[in-house]
């Protein structure tokens, strides 16, 4: 089997890749948005035909309680790893559209980026598998080791039935490793390797004044105003260092070794960097931690949404009857999203004023995960990196979460190898999100390299 | 003149003025939306054609920089007092829309109410005075008093266009009174009096982080949320006893007299009563202040929409590039809005951390008013209220804001009566407003007993 002949099918079929992304780009897949199920369904579909037609097997669509898993399998490398690769076909919603430079589901190459929304997160990079496995079978008729595929719709919504599918599955998806493709790269010359990744627990509070909308000339200053109390009560959420203030929240978190300092210290992410990713004037954060630590190896707590009262244009003299925020907690090990959400719950609860009524949802949850950097697994991964992108792989803690990753660890005893593709602007979950045609090629040449690498090894 | 064939006409024509309000009512003249500008203009149009057919004389729309003011007299009472009435012909948005039962401008009548947006605020009350002056009018051929009528379609936006207006056609307004309704009675059978307003300052207030919506995952815990400094800002904005900690905000609030304190407490609105109207657990406000007083003599600060981030079903994990905040501050003698808009801004600009962008913006100012209880047009509202609705009225504070009654008294000279119509229940600005077709009808006869008391006095 010559890796210089499966490298060349790809470097040859570059703009046929390209428009099969596109294509796949096109079906607005937004998983939270109730209308666009139709669509969600015709991804899954699209992909399976897709994985049929690059002889993939058993290639199925199947349904959940929720969106649809497609699941595919090759299995015809006996002795050698067997890889698990996840990925996901789902995408966020597009607002606010108008911010948009092209249409982000009429997928558009500007200055040698592919800009559409799912570019980067995640269907550019789950679609550099299945290329890389195209070059090997339409090449060699094989792939050097065994490979089994799931790919959710349901990502970008918490993976609300992804669990309980891999646990029923466990044994049919039983594999050595876990090899996904959703996280980022430092830069486009510097591929990094993330090791570490926060969880998630996502919660949704509403506070309930008056049984209507009052007018707050005559009502205003008798009321506690539902906006005002949902303010107060967000403001106690940090104290005056940037630390979360529920009690007990930081209890369970794993202090960063100084060793682990060293190596995150090495990851240039500074406050120049910060400003000139996002425009900021300034970094803020959690003192006593640098931007790489507060982003990747501390929790945190945001405000993602909050809506209330009249937001139209002018003036309107509304007291509102309700307001609705949208707080999420990104966590890090060893905290367990289950308590925290319990923890948060029972704090709101506690500081909410006996003048409204507050009602807590939880929304989504998902654990952190740590990835061992010991298995032999992660040294084919820097092999591949330093072939495909041409410099050694750096190891980082990143700040997203991949809930799936502490879920193939404890359904399927696996690690899981992050071979991210993105890079830090291509707007994950913002407008003009994009995915550097670079990385979508160096890509597919790293995994083949990683089959390769790792085929050349025992299982794990 | 008899009064009595003059009730009798009103009496007998009750069918044909609820036909003709429903018509008015229809119109969906919602000042603050711009593509309801050719409504808003309609309604001014149907106005003046109404006013025409009633026989007011001098019936002109005078267009200004935004919606129409109409103008219209009757000047044939020499040596008889002159009253200005004014009203308003716009509304307030509609939004929830799927709280309300019926739809806003198809008015319908349940329960002897009529519900529409404008029943009540000011549609309704204002149109009693075109049909108590059309009773007179097509009964005897004449009014006891000669009357002027302006009404605007911007009170609902801060009446921007309207103080130049007076100025420049002062003398073409010139009166002994003003009269309005546009202000609450405390129940059906306990008309009252307002005396005192509160003013209005009108802000928004937007913050920027970064330049475009980051994933919270990527970026959370190095940047400083913008919702969240927006909360922080608005929980700063009142202390632990409910006082607005803006500094100077208090500096001209005149005090509250013993004898003023005294008769605001005859006026039954207490814990009860505000929980059955308003649905809520429990009251709120200043310290040291009974919930009379806080609505109708403090100033206070309201929250009266935010909006940021993702506000729709389910969860994204953005954090958000920017956060906007109305906020409206009611004001009392002798504060003044421009003051207090300079204050406001000047204390967010102080409080805001350098590591965001803030803008302040003044949307609407009104100075706050008090009318003198001592003129005989007091008088002759309070004889015109007891044969009206068979109670003597009480003499009350309200909370809202009708900016120009300040007007009226720096530009004209003239005190101004508040015949107000309304019901504390009619939900001004909410959903399934309403006004009591037993209080338009009782309305109209009481306008005609306020004419004809104020007839039989010297003019002031």
């Amino acid at each position: 089997m010559s890796v210089q002949s499966i490298l060349a099918y790809a470097d040859d079929h570059h703009p046929q890749f390209l428009d099969e992304l596109k294509a796949f780009l096109g079906i607005p897949s937004i998983s939270t948005l109730p209308d666009r199920a139709g669509d969600v369904h015709r991804a899954a579909e699209w992909l399976a035909d897709h994985m049929r037609s690059i002889g993939l097997e058993h290639v199925q669509v199947v349904p959940t309680a929720g969106h649809p898993v497609v699941l595919a399998d090759w299995l015809h490398a006996p002795g050698r790893p067997t890889v698990l690769v996840y990925g996901h076909y789902d995408v966020q919603p597009v607002d606010p559209l108008e911010l948009w430079e092209s249409d982000p589901f009429q997928p558009e190459v500007r200055d040698g980026n592919l800009y559409a929304r799912g570019a980067s997160d995640d269907k550019g990079p789950f679609f550099a598998h299945l290329k890389a496995i195209e070059a090997y079978l339409r090449t060699e008729g094989a792939l050097p080791v065994n490979l089994k595929i799931i790919c959710e719709g349901e990502e970008e919504i918490g993976s609300p039935n992804l669990d309980p599918l891999i646990y029923a599955r466990a044994s049919e998806l039983a594999a050595d490793l876990a090899l996904i493709s959703d996280t980022t790269i430092l830069g486009p010359d510097q591929p990094s390797i993330v090791y570490g990744l926060r969880g998630l627990c996502y919660m949704e509070v509403e506070v309930t004044g008056p049984d209507h909308d009052l007018h707050s000339g005559q009502y205003g200053g008798a009321i506690h105003n539902p906006l005002q109390v949902l303010c107060e009560m967000i403001a106690s959420l940090h104290d005056a260092q940037g630390r979360v203030t529920i009690p007990g929240f930081y209890d369970k978190v794993r202090p960063l070794s100084s060793e682990e300092r060293v190596e995150l210290a090495r990851v240039p992410f500074e406050e120049d960097r910060l400003r000139q990713e996002t425009g900021v004037p300034k970094s803020w954060g959690e003192a006593g931690y640098t931007i790489a630590e507060r982003i990747g190896a501390r929790p945190t707590l945001e405000v993602n949404g909050i809506i209330g009262g009249w937001t139209g244009p002018g003036s309107k003299t509304v007291l509102p009857a309700r307001a609705l925020a949208k707080i999420s907690m990104r966590l890090v090990a060893d905290q367990d999203p289950d308590e925290i959400d319990r923890l948060f719950t029972e704090h709101i609860r506690r500081i909410a004023p006996d003048t409204v009524r507050v009602e807590i949802r939880g929304l989504a949850h998902g654990a952190p995960a740590l990835v061992e950097r010991d298995v032999p697994a992660m040294e084919a991964a820097a092999r591949a990196y330093e072939a495909g992108f041409g410099a050694r792989p750096v190891f980082a803690r990143e700040g997203g979460s991949i809930p799936v990753v502490a879920t193939f660890r404890k359904a399927l005893g696996i690690p899981t190898i992050l071979l991210g593709l993105g890079l830090p602007d291509d707007r994950f979950h913002a407008p003009n999100e994009k995915f550097s045609l670079a990385n979508f090629y160096r890509g597919i040449a790293t995994i083949i390299h990683f089959h390769s690498a790792l085929a050349g090894m025992p299982a794990e």
